[in-house]
């Protein structure tokens, strides 16, 4: 995308503190300053967010995200990792570009990363007639895992 | 593992309410009333989280989670979700066995699902260096992506 600062970073246009890169996911240190490691890890291919982006390059970011994770811990000398991801605006998303935010954490950091959520409001048994998937809801042992096809 | 509360989900031995299940993923409602919808999608094979989940049972839940997500905007009239995952108990993990939290999003639901950092605390120079991954950080285009290879 020729306007998306995410792209103009895999591309070289701006410069970025690089954590990883292969042939499909590129991860790099998030700006922000709020708190120490905070990285992204996006795919090289433009897709919006987790649900414009086909399942080979969502499993290509899923495996740099273990990666990545694996050796802030082993190598690095960190505790533990927090993910986000926000997808759609109403899900808080700022940059338009599929990523991941992993969060390094320390056993003594203080932080809190849990959000604070209002409550439900609707019973749960309602929440399940409207959220299943399949009919009667029975085990759904093949399916086509782009989602095109379930039964 | 015989004491694990989401193995005893899996088992059948707890019941829950299943949004999907396959080979070998297992997706429900988490109970807690904390917002409505949301859902916990984990592996079948116990892992407790991502720092030991093998590579392929990470993509497996991350197509699941992406599933779930589509099915959730596209068929269920939410407007965007968010993904959230602690792995170690320093990143507030609870139940030890990896869970992707799956936050579903309407536009006008007035949380607030990103975190309240307190600040890095060293400079981002100092950071690329403690965790850039490869020598002089040089595209590392041949990887075994179980991260037990990295040149």
């Amino acid at each position: 995308m020729n306007n998306c600062v995410f792209c103009k970073i895999i591309n070289g246009e701006i410069l970025s503190y690089k954590i990883y890169e292969d042939q499909y996911t590129y991860a790099f240190l998030d700006i922000s300053k709020d708190i120490d490691g905070h990285t992204l890890v996006i795919p090289k291919k433009h897709y919006e967010n987790i649900l414009d982006c086909d399942n080979t390059y969502s499993k290509y970011l899923m495996e740099t995200v273990s990666l990545i994770s694996k050796h802030y811990v082993k190598n690095c000398k960190y505790d533990g990792i927090n993910l986000l991801n926000a997808s759609g605006k109403a899900a808080q998303q700022s940059i338009n570009h599929f990523h991941i935010h992993i969060i390094p954490r320390l056993k003594d950091d203080k932080e809190n990363v849990w959000p604070k959520l209002s409550g439900s409001k609707n019973k749960i048994e309602y929440m399940y007639e409207k959220l299943k998937i399949g009919e009667n809801n029975e085990k759904v042992w093949k399916i086509d895992r782009d989602g095109t096809n379930i039964k």
